[in-house]
């Protein structure tokens, strides 16, 4: 029988993984998982596909254009137009989640939702159409306390610790404080409030030389002060007293400043604050939030970009419920920020997750080997057996290749003898292990 | 601010749950993943979108006409044809994987893959357009031994008995004995034997009078030891002989009674011997299985279904490779067997994963509150402050309407004498708790 092959490989822009990779991948993710429920979110998921006229409220859009429909063969013959699109972001199948079911959750609703999200982004390095988002949110049904907002970072600091990713910043701002402020000073057009949060957001990139030559071309003269205070490298909490003083014509800033104090006092509280950098320049391209600002950076690779953004939103939900939901949500893009990092060598290849193997030195003896694996199973230990009668060498080769740290061997003589062989195969050191006591011997071992 | 709602809802076909319902769901995906893992099976996943050439390999086929096609904006107003579409089952992209990056993994691959798969289904109860399966296979490189078919159901049989869905049986068989069997009485014929197998499948539904009477109606007059063997009800070791004794002139249904009584001893040997069932009228519908299948029903339930099948095959991904990859593997179908266990009353709402709830009592003590959640989560215990300012009672009702089992409440007198109160939401049963031992304590109470 002849046939045409047909080369295997991934779509472009998704990210596929060999098995020790993912279990590395595997094990951020539930990393992620445990802190999210640790800290009080519950789980949900929501469907890959959302029906069009829900997800693509919105209309024009960057995101939008960029938006998988979804039609099945039949759907296509019969000439309609697709129904069904694939879910770009976490946050609206969420607002129709809450919307949906509001009365039958209990508010403040606190959700995590670890899943995949599709942009058709043109192919490019360092872009996904395929992607992990792992969101957290608070939903408040009328109004959501600000304390919410102070707690989100503890719950991102205490992960990327866990993650053991090196050392990061989560700069946080409100972005109260910048518009109550340019109001206070006579700045009140959207479109030039709009300019300047966009030039000083260029500050990282350019150097506050240029934000401010940019900004006076741009007709704004008045900003001198702000920028001196915004260009200082004070503390958190000098820069808080000192905006205070500059922001004192201002009710919304003022209350802007209360929120993030209460943000750096309650990091603090938390074991958290020393991560914590309060940063006025940043203020998220979204004007969708509308409070509390969130981007984190990794100290030595600020290249990586944000790799945990969020903040506060007034109205989740107002397409679909006339319910005003407010709330504050934190998102970690792990494909990429995994893609980073293993483009920087900072993630190996994991061990297997198989602990022992069980090798057949003599396939007379299967059903011992049966018997064995068993037991180790039962006491919680990752067993496989290897059930081809192949030479020892090509065993060996493959626990080596599969990453499997310790084999088990058993052939007659050690049978006789009620023992087995249990072998590290980093350290090629070899124990004489009691059958009577395997499990418990082994488990001592591995450990 | 007027604006049309757009009525919230999933598209039809899928299943989404309330958060307490998710987390019972959730707990099924970590059972079977940790089995599977403890097993010696090593996780991969897959993107959800194949391109559509290699999707879609084999022409024609029910399958194929319930592909949902995946396409960008930009795609659709070019004019193209869609070249993406979502994976139907999780077979195909393993076919895909395992050939694209055979150089870079370890046979026998035994892999794991919990992941959704796409059918878009006619809509209708109990169809699903979007839904789980959680699918092992071990593969190997020009041949793979009988032996791990006939580990397969220890697997299964050790998950099912963690799900605690009921007594179930998983029955086996081999599609040598038949197939063997027929050629030896001479229906040598292909159809004539798909015939027979159809007619022989249907006993479950008709009766096995119903079945002999369409098969002599047939044509098909040598079937009658045969059908005395399938419809006496005899153990797995008398059915065996009477089998062995039967098909004793061909070679090939000699084969395939030896490879079954591997599994037998096997499964006996590994304690799962008593939910095994040979049953040689089960021959799964797909032509694709070659050796060892696997189906699976719960006692109580038959009118579910199987609700967990697989089998061997001969070569997994001749579309993408010219090397022979035989392999054998088996599939929960998640979603489906949730539903119908839901529908069933089977499956309850969880406790909220959250443990202690801490309570708002006053809202001066806040920063005495974040400090006990900071030493709670520490300890390992889920927790989450109520962070606003509202009235016990209303705190309380959350709690409930959450499902979380504890709360702990501290005013200012409790502050005083360094205790806190620890209820026990469902007894109102509550403890004074000294702080100085607060996590260890109340770890003890949890448990």
């Amino acid at each position: 029988m002849s046939q045409t092959i047909i080369t295997p490989k991934t779509p472009t822009g998704t990210m596929e993984l060999l098995p020790r990779e993912q279990i590395v991948f595997q094990k951020m993710l539930d990393t992620i998982r445990q802190k999210f429920e640790r800290y009080g979110f519950l789980p949900i998921e929501t469907p890959v596909f959302e029906e069009t006229n829900i997800l693509l409220t919105k209309s024009g859009g960057e995101t939008e254009k960029q938006v998988y429909f979804v039609q099945s063969t039949g759907s296509i013959k019969e000439g309609h137009a697709p129904d069904l699109a694939l879910r770009f972001d976490l946050t609206v199948p969420l607002a129709r989640y809450v919307a949906q079911h509001q009365n039958e959750l209990a508010f403040p609703f606190r959700r995590y939702q670890i899943q995949r999200v599709y942009r058709g982004e043109r192919a490019q390095k360092g872009r996904f159409r395929e992607f992990y988002q792992c969101d957290i949110d608070v939903i408040g049904r009328e109004t959501l306390s600000p304390a919410y907002d102070a707690e989100m970072p503890v719950v991102i600091a205490d992960i990327f610790r866990d993650l053991n990713i090196g050392a990061f910043t989560i700069n946080v701002s409100n972005r109260k404080i910048l518009k109550g402020y340019l109001d206070s000073i006579g700045v009140t057009d959207a479109e030039a409030k709009a300019q300047v949060l966009r030039e000083i957001d260029k500050a990282d990139k350019i150097g506050w030389a240029d934000v401010e030559k940019n900004l006076v071309a741009a007709g704004h003269t008045k900003l001198g002060s702000l920028l001196v205070l915004l260009k200082n490298d004070a503390d958190n909490a000098t820069r808080l007293k000192d905006l205070e003083k500059l922001c004192g014509n201002s009710a919304e800033a003022a209350e802007g400043l209360k929120e993030i104090a209460l943000l750096l006092s309650t990091t603090a509280d938390m074991g958290a604050g020393d991560v914590i950098r309060f940063n006025p320049a940043i203020t998220r391209g979204l004007d969708y939030y509308t409070g509390t600002v969130y981007e984190t950076f990794l100290n030595e690779h600020k290249n990586f970009g944000s790799i945990c953004s969020g903040g506060r939103y007034d109205n989740l939900a107002s397409y679909y419920t006339k319910s005003k939901l407010p709330g504050v949500g934190i998102s970690i893009g792990l494909t990429r920020l995994f893609e980073q990092m293993r483009g920087a060598g900072l993630t190996g290849e994991a061990a297997s997750n198989v602990k022992v193997l069980i090798t057949m030195m003599d396939e007379k003896l299967s059903s011992d080997y049966r018997r064995i694996a068993t037991q180790l199973r039962a006491a919680g230990i990752n067993t496989e057996i290897y059930l081809e009668a192949d030479k020892m060498d090509k065993q060996m080769k493959y626990a080596s290749k599969s990453g499997i740290p310790f084999a088990l061997i058993m052939g007659s003589d050690e049978k006789a003898k009620s023992v087995v062989a249990f072998k590290n195969l980093n350290t090629r050191e070899q124990t004489e292990v009691q059958q009577a006591s395997l499990a418990e011997t082994i488990k001592k071992i591995i450990r």
